[in-house]
């Protein structure tokens, strides 16, 4: 009989003695139970803080900010709606303090903002749902990215990917917005559960999907402990166009070569399509018109790019519009009505058809979310290599 | 030359008028650096919040709540430290509610609090660090669990796992605690980066490690809409060991079938390794002792089973025990002299050497955390099908 100290993996705490803060057994409180959708499709919140004064719903089905009311347990609810079944992004609003809601697994992944997750599931099952079809799978990869920075980048493999050992597959790289991380379209836009429905229902091809982060400066200065820079001072200023080739650069020399040596992907432009939403869709223009050579399919959701920038640095892709035109198999733009880039988004359209560019649009209502977003990625994932 | 609108893919919402809230340009004010880590390894926290009256960092490298400070922009700021080189869970207390980080995107997934993970880098590379050697994947994936409903499951592959198609592995199923999801081991306690240095450097066996989801209740809850249910009463409690029942029918019936069906995994007990922290220690033990035909190698990092539960349920484990020493190459118990759990912890191994049952053990300082956790996990790779 033997019993075994491993006294030689004693760390060194132990031996030092330094005693980090002791965890008692986490106080688990009340348990709370938030968010709940009840039938008919509202929707009751719940939070606990018996002290605060004042507690507000934040929800993007919402106008404005809900009052929630306390209860004798000190839990403020609120039940409201019937709502759209959709997901949302919510949180809530402690005496002047926004938080996200801590009973829920569901969050929106950030670099700045923390909100919760709501899904309200339709009658019939949403396109972003999860459902009872095959399913293909979410790989967290590293690669090695600019500056001598490893990068992170998330990546969809469809149903069958893994057994289908000498297929080949067609290529998205699909880029997020300001603020939003490489996990943002997996987690919010429910990428994996678009494409598996799509899939399933025959309406889109088996296609790899590859979701990169979109902030390169901070992913260098977290890795070289330097100070993640602000904002650019304006969207098309010099040093956002500089952020813009920084990763177009990462994108081309970096992620897709990645990708390239180590998934199944068909190497040829006809099957890569590059896309995004807001700074990603301005990301996919850049990157799309200067590596004309690259991409045949080019999905730009609730971005732009002004005349300004066109007349300055895209000469080459609406001179010859014949020729742009047969290089793109879709040249794809969406905008929402209430979008706060809606107008400049109309005339960036204008802009291409007064030069003969050809584009395929759809104008949603609603705002620059991702809820628009979300139908966005099934719109274009059906036309996407057919 | 056309301008195609796709008239047909115009969603309901549009056609309806319905007007979700539109999101005007997203207000991002000043920009908060949080956490910043300086040379010399103290922490600056910082949180914008203009109107409160009192704001405070929570860490686990804190005996308690620090006392942040207001400049006049309105950010609450505190350098703390030096802090010993590790990641840790932190939060603020603003006016009494607790908040994550915002300015951070490093969060803790939980069913239930909400907090962010600050990253002190060593002089030396730690073993949970990012470090520039082959990089396995994570990845997700979706398989069919009890009761009709969908698992979601996080699997680590190792460098090469990809390219080396003939090649089959070990496995390691690996369980969080009470609160924590299937991410928790991922994003807390780094087991990609753990297992790649550990490789890379030679002391442990390229494997395959798969992290499920704790709290199969919850999840058919979710997917039936009913009410998740509350902790159980006790941790030995009836309710708790049905509940255990279920979480090991989850994996043995549906886990390891998947896994193996899509995994190249080698289908044998002694390349077949279970551990776990916390409720996952526990459920280590209560599915390894129940199926002692499936795993060789047994991990329970901070937690144990009562000399009750033993008397109970285990009689065959301990009443022959040249039989179960032959069966466990590794029957490992870990915890810290500070965990709320340390005293019926060393209960259970006196328990065990009293029945001449091996074990090997690691006592650390510490408590019940995810230092810890990330520490034993670093231990017993080093062990695993060795």
């Amino acid at each position: 009989m033997y019993h075994k100290k491993i006294m030689h993996l004693l760390l060194p705490g132990f031996l030092l003695g330094i005693s980090g803060h002791a965890i008692s057994q986490p106080p688990r409180g009340l348990l709370v139970v938030s968010p709940q959708v009840n039938a008919g499709k509202t929707v009751t919140f719940r939070y606990l803080a018996p002290w605060a004064k004042e507690v507000k719903l934040n929800a993007q089905f919402e106008k404005g900010p809900v009052q929630m009311v306390k209860d004798t347990a000190g839990i403020w609810s609120v039940t409201t709606g019937p709502v759209t079944p959709d997901i949302y992004p919510y949180s809530f609003q402690v005496d002047g303090i926004t938080v996200m809601d801590p009973a829920n697994v569901a969050f929106f992944p950030n670099e700045r903002f923390k909100a919760s997750l709501v899904d309200i599931p339709g009658d019939t099952p949403l396109v972003h749902s999860l459902q009872d079809v095959p399913h293909g799978a979410i790989n967290y990869e590293y690669y090695p990215s600019l500056a001598g920075t490893t990068g992170t980048v998330v990546i969809y493999t469809p149903p069958g990917y893994d057994k289908e050992v000498a297929k080949q597959y067609p290529v998205f790289y699909l880029i997020s917005g300001t603020t939003d991380t490489e996990e943002t379209w997996f987690k919010v836009g429910k990428t994996n559960f678009i494409l598996d429905n799509l899939i399933a229902a025959g309406k889109a091809k088996p296609m790899i999907i590859v979701m990169p982060y979109g902030n390169i400066e901070a992913r260098i200065a977290e890795q070289h402990n330097g100070i993640k820079p602000g904002d650019p001072t304006s969207r098309e200023g010099a040093d956002a166009l500089i952020r813009a080739k920084n990763f177009g650069n990462d994108l081309v020399k970096k992620v897709i070569p990645y990708v390239e040596a180590n998934y199944r992907v068909i190497p040829d432009r006809n099957s890569r399509a590059v896309g995004g939403f807001s700074r990603g869709g301005g990301q996919t223009l850049r990157t799309a018109f200067e590596n004309m050579d690259k991409f045949a399919w080019v999905c730009c959701y609730s971005a732009y790019l002004s005349t300004q920038e066109m007349e300055r640095s895209y000469q080459p892709v609406y001179t010859n519009p014949d020729n742009t035109n047969k290089l793109f198999k879709l040249l794809w733009i969406s905008v929402g009505t209430e979008d706060f880039l809606y107008k400049p988004t109309i005339e960036f359209m204008d802009f291409l058809k007064a030069k003969k560019v050809n584009y395929t649009s759809l104008i949603t209502d609603g705002g620059h979310t991702w809820m628009n977003t979300k139908k966005y990625l099934a719109a274009t994932a059906q036309l996407l290599f057919q």
